[in-house]
């Protein structure tokens, strides 16, 4: 590790220049890790001196309690942490919660998995904001009763000791009332003056136990300063399929700039495969200063139709529609119409601006100004993008920058759309997506947002801690079986999976991975696979997917090749060739098999070949087996190495694997079965796992 | 897992008896996981939105502050901090300590090591409070610098950036005075005015950046909310080496009980062993009520001397001496008698009594009473042991019986006792403890105190975060390289190092491993170099050790025969198979090598053969390799595959391991060197690694 030492002469450290915000209040919170306020010092405080138990790493928590941690309705959410105690009582620990901030707590016990771990559970039907806590004590009728049994196994006299049960006993009786108190008080009477046998009976019974365990007074209870926070997404969140095409390019007519009418025309095509986001890169007018023409090209030619990234003209900005795509009664007509067939549209939120957007003139404070005068363009130096204005969000009046770009989003949202996948996030600031998030959601709690962030995993990560509910992922990239497994196993699994939902795309218009560039269709169909199972959200950029189109603009590049970014594309979704069968097939299956639909029972298995992936989800009753050929030009044999406990099979019973891409079924039993993947008959087995049955005449079926 | 369900219909939770505690204030805190306070709403407090630097995941931060971290003089302490922003930016992060909770900071640089993480170090040199804190944010000029390099290298013209860069060095100036003003004024002027080739050089130099460096004004940083905390221990809390013995053993006439006096005429035979910590079982009056006999008889016979651990009679409690061991002038006698020869007197801190002891009847509040009126005795259902009375933490007057177990400790601190073993500490509660060392830590901030806690690893790790110095651990049942290296490599790093330190003991009064069961000589020398090697506090209990007593009370107990626990012994130090040369020269060995005096670098290395164990440490030039045969019957020879660079040693040049046990030097190269280890010659090396160094005359020698 390379550090810097310190310099004992060293001058004095640099002034802070901290221009003072407008607003005030506490804010160092907002970019910085919590260190626990030391409100109690242990020389001088004991008050809770006798509050023995002791409550330590409690999860989901984010950051400490900074963020809310993320799950989605109808998900279980199971809450752990250590508990533990001094000598050897025993503790109980009781897990709460409830929606929203106020309201009553439901109580749930939790209880003891391996050291000093404890668990409690409860699913979330509302969408919104959560708390949970837990609370911990000494269980002081549950050690006297342990300790009782020992006695008596012992042979020992337990007279002194029933009477201290019933000590505990009456004091419950008193505490509750009714039924309750009345039936503690028999209880105690038997424990204090019946007959010994009886009253060992009493003691140990499951009756008395019970009642003591809902109603035994709690002492000197431990318990959270604060309660920790949950948010819970509507199940979309959790659970889609996104589809991405360029509505300038739906139209059935080569050479002509598309209309939302046509997208409306081709609605039916993208249900029939199932998907239900349909995501339109921007829809606003295109700046024409610096317009990119062809493949990028920096200048363009009469009739090029520039960049949708290239934000704003004199025809409007964000909140504008490109006239040649419609009207925004025509873009409300579309939203209407995909929700007619289970599909929502999605916006792409692209927070920059042509030279010719409206914001340069009403708002030039909002854009760094270069010492010549001019408005700074976007770079990566060296290279430039004279037809982008970036946002200064360091300026002076960044508040009403900030207000305005809310002010944007909400009024999307409020013309139906409901899902937003934002463009680059993690090149704007992270204070600012999560008062952005915040507020819209605050006008509709099931806002959601996709963040097009490729970059370092930590900043990927802070972009989910700050609000947003998917992320594309590092998936396009991971195209070996070691690869996948560490990916997708960091990213479904806590605490990764607490505050960041992959969305796994294997190609967007800006990458066609070098994996695809082989107009091989087997990797085309392995790719599709891979991410529809894997992932309960996934996407695709059509129809350049399905139609197989696999040009780069050159060797090395993962650009394609007359990309939609800078040009109209004219698509014959009727090829034989299409892919959009198998597509129809993999939505179908996700949305029969709840195994699909979350990500956390994502299992690999192991298999002898390492260029065979094997991985397994399990929801329920319902398990999924995924077996794919990562190699799309050679057959590959293996013997699996299946951990059968995770496809819910008993391990000395046959099963059956239902391959729904073939409609083959086949009967397994044990753990190391074998496989033929044939990259030219079927590069992949997507299977159902059924477990047998066996009727009252020994017939079997499985199911 | 286990988890438990949600009843929706079940009834109220039972309500909460919490008495009110006596002093009052917040106190949750004590015991349960902090939850960061959320002060900041996203949706309406932006206040610091343009502060843009993420800080996370700081480390040390034990439970997210709650409890210091824990240091000694003499270590660096390294920080670690994820710190990262949106776009492109550089961002420059700063470490901040200083002992106390005022004074000046003192402010280091930290630098990048991987995936956003940032590291930087300071030494400690007080013992005491200290307190760090990280500060991140945009370098403007460093961000600028690093543009101008790819714009010069890409040959674009730099004229408006040299401008925008004479700014920054403006601004500098503008906040800086004397010479460093003029210099960077000097520099501005010629990024504005200069000869574009002279500008550019100036702009890319080493001084500019240098003095940009220390003196750019900083501009929205962001800073933790609170501090984070670090206590410094004396070197001793660190490093030592433990000697127990029963000082009513010490008499140099068999059946004589021993004194002070004979404790101090054997200080020369602790002292040339090497040893620095003589720690002496309860040295206070014993019960007479249920006395235990000769082998933990229930029954006493006329003459027995009972357990040191049954404290207090009518002689006295805890702050009085036993009658037969001298006086309190005696006692005193020997610490000052063994600070002359470099030893420090630790004394056992027992918080229970006998039912002799004058609490009983002083302070009947602070004992549990049965409802047949006698005093609670100690359990373990179904074992009783009616000669001990624990405490009642629980007691109404707890907050009494805190303050004079503090006296008691501090008692014995002002008599010149700044070590203590605790014995069974996890059988009080923890707050007690964390209020008990904060207090004594008050009048003596070298106070140490080493816990006994033979229990499960939460619990003992908790103890460590309220205070513990040090920890007795599992070491005595790891003696296999398998064993030996996950457990000590959990309890030597981050984050369990970060509040807990192991002191690994072979055996104790309590524990005849089963390992030493077998009278042979090579387990216990194995043992001796494994625990004076792997952790840079240990220590052993005597003679028993050293004189190779191995006889076990009975067949499947770790009790010794004949314990003096429970009886006098009387031990011939003299006898030729005496391991104490061996363990003079491991305590020697110690002293001349730092690396085997810290923890933090242990690394384990492997052997071809699996029951032979490899280690190294490392500080600074010092480097020391231990290899041991864990079998101690039969002759290992194994080929090892030692990580060169974990010893400082070049991969290609040859080195030289000495045997400071044998004195045998052996010239290596390469890290697969064979080894041989025989039970009955050398069961294990202790190496010491010297690199080449070539004179100029090509003459060659090691060191």
């Amino acid at each position: 590790m390379s550090t810097t030492a310190a310099a004992p002469s060293r001058p004095p450290a640099a002034p802070a220049v901290t221009t003072a915000p407008p607003g005030g209040g506490p804010v160092a919170i907002l970019n910085a890790p919590a260190v626990v306020p030391r409100a109690y010092d242990p020389a001088t405080a004991p008050a809770a001196g006798r509050s023995r138990v002791i409550l330590e790493n409690l999860v989901p928590l984010v950051d400490g309690g900074r963020f809310a941690a993320r799950r989605s309705v109808g998900e279980t959410v199971v809450v752990e942490v250590d508990a533990f105690t001094d000598g050897h009582d025993k503790v109980a620990v009781a897990l709460r919660h409830r929606p929203g901030a106020t309201g009553p707590w439901q109580e749930v016990d939790m209880a003891p998995t391996e050291n000093d771990r404890w668990a409690g559970a409860f699913e979330v039907h509302a969408v919104g904001d959560h708390e949970f806590t837990v609370a911990g004590w000494v269980d002081r009728f549950g050690t006297w009763r342990y300790d009782l049994n020992k006695r008596v196994a012992a042979g020992q006299d337990v007279g002194v000791d029933l009477a201290i049960g019933a000590a505990f006993v009456e004091e419950a009786a008193a505490a509750t009332e009714g039924d309750i108190s009345t039936s503690l008080a028999g209880f105690a009477v038997h424990l204090r003056n019946g007959p010994r046998g009886e009253a060992i009976e009493v003691a140990l019974g499951a009756p008395l136990e019970a009642l003591m365990r809902r109603h035994a007074p709690r002492h000197f209870v431990t318990e959270l300063p604060e309660s920790a926070l949950l948010w819970v997404d509507r199940e979309k969140a959790r659970f889609s399929s996104w589809y991405e095409l360029f509505p300038r390019s739906a139209s059935f007519e080569p050479g002509k700039h598309g209309t939302f009418k046509d997208v409306i025309r081709r609605l039916d095509y993208v249900a029939e495969m199932g998907f239900d986001v349909l995501y339109l890169p921007p829809i606003h007018p295109i700046g024409r200063a610096f317009r990119k023409g062809k493949n990028n090209s920096p200048t363009a030619e009469p009739g090029d139709v520039g960049s949708p990234w290239a934000i704003g003209g004199p025809e409007g900005g964000h909140d504008a529609i490109h006239p040649d795509l419609g009207t925004i009664g025509d873009f409300e007509e579309l939203v209407k119409a995909a929700a007619g067939k289970g599909i929502e549209v999605a916006l792409d939120i692209a927070f920059q601006c042509s030279p010719d957007h409206p914001y340069v003139k009403q708002h030039p404070e909002w854009f760094k100004h270069r010492p010549d005068g001019t408005i700074q363009y976007a770079e990566n130096p060296p290279k430039k993008y004279q037809d982008i204005y970036p946002f200064d969000f360091e300026c002076d009046g960044y508040m009403a920058l900030w207000d305005e770009l809310v002010r944007v989003v909400k009024f999307w949202n409020a013309k139906g759309v409901r899902v937003f996948r934002v463009d680059n996030p993690h090149t704007k600031p992270f204070p600012f997506w999560e008062y952005l998030i915040a507020k819209v959601k605050a006008q509709d709690p099931g806002a959601l947002f996709l963040a097009e962030a490729f970059t370092r995993p930590k900043v990927m990560y802070r972009l989910g801690k700050v609000g947003f509910t998917q992320s594309y992922t590092y998936f396009a990239w991971r195209n070996d079986p070691v690869g996948l497994k560490a990916y997708l196993m960091e990213v479904t699994q806590s605490p990764v999976a607490d505050f960041f939902r992959p969305n796994v795309w294997p190609n967007t218009p800006d990458i066609l991975p070098e994996y695809l560039q082989t107009n091989n269709r087997a990797a085309y169909v392995v790719r599709a696979v891979l991410a529809a199972t894997l992932s309960a959200n996934y996407g695709l950029y059509g129809p350049a997917f399905e139609l197989i189109d696999s040009r780069p603009v050159r060797h090395g590049s993962e650009e394609y090749m007359d990309s939609e970014k800078y040009q109209l594309r004219h698509w014959d979704g009727d090829h034989s060739h299409s892919l959009a069968p198998l597509l129809a097939r993999l939505n179908q299956t996700r949305k029969a098999n709840p195994a699909l639909q979350h990500d956390r029972s994502l299992k690999f298995h192991t298999a002898d070949n390492g260029g065979v992936v094997v991985y397994s989800k399990r929801h329920g009753d319902n398990a999924v087996l995924v077996i794919a050929n990562t190699d799309p030009y050679r057959t590959n044999w293996s013997t699996l190495d299946l951990d059968l406990s995770a496809l819910g099979v008993p391990a000395d019973e046959p099963y059956q694997v239902h391959d729904v891409l073939t409609n083959a079924r086949y009967r397994w039993q044990g753990n190391r079965p074998v496989v033929k993947l044939d990259p030219n008959e079927s590069p992949a087995h997507l299977f159902v796992v059924r477990r047998r049955v066996r009727t009252e005449h020994d017939f079997e079926y499985f199911a």
